[in-house]
């Protein structure tokens, strides 16, 4: 999906909300759990189609599959095919936070954008999270792929983003805004197959909402990038603040929402619950896009 | 595995070899990939078994792996399993490069130390190699666990490694020097499940070993961590700088050679050929260890 597309889905919707389906079996209703042979499959399918006309991006958090080995891996895969068949229009974001270099970071651009399963390649998401620690090595082969798009870690909303992130470098800047410039770089000189795109078409960043104030500094940086912003509702950033110092002329912004939206019951009501709680974000989504786009 | 069993293991083979498992489903031997419905599994268990008698730690690449979507994952499982049932006393490192924070790096550790199969949990892997740039938060899960491991990646061989790693902070002094002296400190002061380890029985560093005369500065900072050396082989360094330069007394190094092991020969010979590689350099690191130990 281009950056076309999705300001239109954005506009179309009146949202910018980003689902995360960071689905923890231990979480999700007791009869879901024990009905299915693919629990968080089944959970995530009625988490979809409760909140997909209220979102514009999916982000399965890929840490919440794993940790059920390749069993959760199917249930993964077989959430993104479902997002693909029913609601094409909305952004698949793999949340993956992977980070490696040369040969491998090609395998791992493979393992989201042309999957290798039994009889064919699956082309499971449209944007996966990256660590920019390794730099540019690590961005450039998700960087290849037409209309996909590398999620760049640069400034998280978490504690320990003091022991690095915050860190004035020499010229006395922090480390965050060190990335964003590098990476804002990546992929616009003439280079290899994406000559053709700007770097904008093709990099995200990641910028925590409860740090909402420093969303002026990430726009002074990178006005025109669209940013991920984790961290409204369970994490406590403010939407209002997101979007006063976040939006551009474009949106800009895609805002996650994990927990307060898929637990938001832990009943059999959960997906009318789920429902609710994405609409209520999407309606004040729809009067910061009146306000501020 | 724990610092001493590790340490032992090395004494009785005469080794620290690493031998990584980038095992790529286009450069097996062909009528091993035609034979088999898990492929990267029979060919890892063909080389496991050829270069145990070398080996302290095998290292699988999950790149390799998740390219080939759930079916990846289960033989990315099978082979853990296959080396705990066959060689115990081999430490098994998941290339995972992952780092993310809070409940979400719970679920990684979990997905490698105690990952939720149908009917119990599977107890994959003894380290899983981390990014530092969300600093704490990633690693501090990992550390809970007793005898494993988090590997932090501090200054890796690859050319990007100057977009971020080697970067002067405000001291003057690059990044990754920062990385080695925080990450040196988590994990020892009084906190939660693990008081009763120092952070050099919990915590590995990442040193490229194409930048071998670094590991000098490196010792500096942390004289008895144990550092896992990619780089020896396929990319161009030298053991006998590495040992020269990052060998403390209990070793303290795992050197790590992928391709140039595992693809010694592409015809059907290729364990006797892996076998003869993972030989010669155990034999190289035995006299190694009898110059510098």
């Amino acid at each position: 999906m281009n950056r076309d597309q999705l300001f239109e889905q954005i506009k179309a919707k009146r949202s910018f909300l980003c689902v995360g389906l960071d689905t923890d079996i231990r979480k999700i209703p007791a009869q879901m759990r024990d009905a299915f042979h693919s629990p968080l499959f089944a959970f995530n399918r009625a988490i979809i189609d409760a909140t997909a006309p209220y979102a514009v991006a999916f982000k399965p958090n890929l840490a919440f599959y794993e940790e059920k080995g390749a069993e959760g891996v199917e249930q993964f895969e077989d959430t993104c095919r479902y997002i693909r068949q029913q609601y094409p229009e909305i952004l698949i974001i793999a949340d993956a936070k992977r980070g490696d270099i040369g040969n491998t970071s090609e395998m791992y651009a493979r393992a989201f954008y042309e999957c290798g399963l039994a009889g064919g390649t699956a082309d499971l998401a449209d944007a996966v999270t990256l660590s920019p620690y390794m730099g540019r090595d690590t961005v450039e082969p998700f960087l290849k792929y037409k209309d996909k798009w590398a999620v760049i870690l640069a400034l998280t909303s978490n504690k320990s983003a003091d022991d690095f992130e915050t860190l004035p470098m020499a010229d006395g800047r922090p480390l965050w805004k060190k990335v964003l410039e590098t990476a804002a770089g990546w992929g616009c000189e003439p280079h290899g197959q994406f000559t053709s795109s700007t770097n904008e078409d093709r990099v995200m960043f990641v910028v925590g909402a409860t740090r909402a104030e420093m969303l002026k500094e990430v726009r002074e940086i990178v006005p025109d990038h669209f940013l991920l912003v984790p961290g409204v509702g369970a994490q406590g950033g403010s939407l209002e603040e997101v979007a006063r110092h976040g939006m551009n002329s474009r949106c800009g912004l895609l805002v996650n929402s994990s927990r307060g939206i898929i637990y938001a019951d832990n009943t059999e009501n959960f997906a009318t619950a789920a429902a609710a709680e994405a609409r209520k974000i999407a309606a004040e989504m729809s009067s910061l896009l009146d306000k501020y786009l």
